[in-house]
């Protein structure tokens, strides 16, 4: 831990572990060819959602959310990272 | 219409209207002042889920689906689109 308040504006940046949730509905206008891939379905739907509203997409619902959660529920391997990163923080 | 059926294989590609729905949760390890910009939180999601999982991300659930629907149902705009494709499609 700093012990000197006057770096505080300086800090680095401080690191949280978050739930998120992203929930798309849209309408596609795509060749039924392309639709027929499982493997590569949201790889393609997340290309042509990122690339905006046009004549080939009607964004219909929008939901996004993050919410922070106490570290002790994250993975072993999620709070070996956010040590990782606070301790290369605190030798900065 | 094409009539003659010899040239189906080389057909130009057929296209369909889907409504499409993706739905992700997942843990993501960030900085809590880069969440803080409401704006800019789908776009900043959309990309870490991008860079896949690693200590930094954790998938917890992925749906993702797309339906045909009936042409009926799309917009006037999505369907003059159609329109356009496929009559570009019978000159080709």
């Amino acid at each position: 831990m700093k012990s000197n308040p006057v770096s505080y504006q300086s800090a680095p940046a401080e690191v949280g572990v978050y739930d998120c949730e992203i929930r798309l509905k849209f309408r596609l206008l795509e060749e039924k060819k392309a639709l027929g891939d499982r493997e590569q379905l949201l790889e393609l739907l997340l290309d042509a959602f990122a690339c905006g509203a046009d004549e080939y997409l009607e964004p219909l619902q929008v939901y996004v959310t993050a919410e922070e959660i106490p570290e002790v529920e994250a993975s072993p391997q999620m709070r070996r990272q956010l040590i990782r990163l606070r301790n290369s923080n605190d030798l900065a």
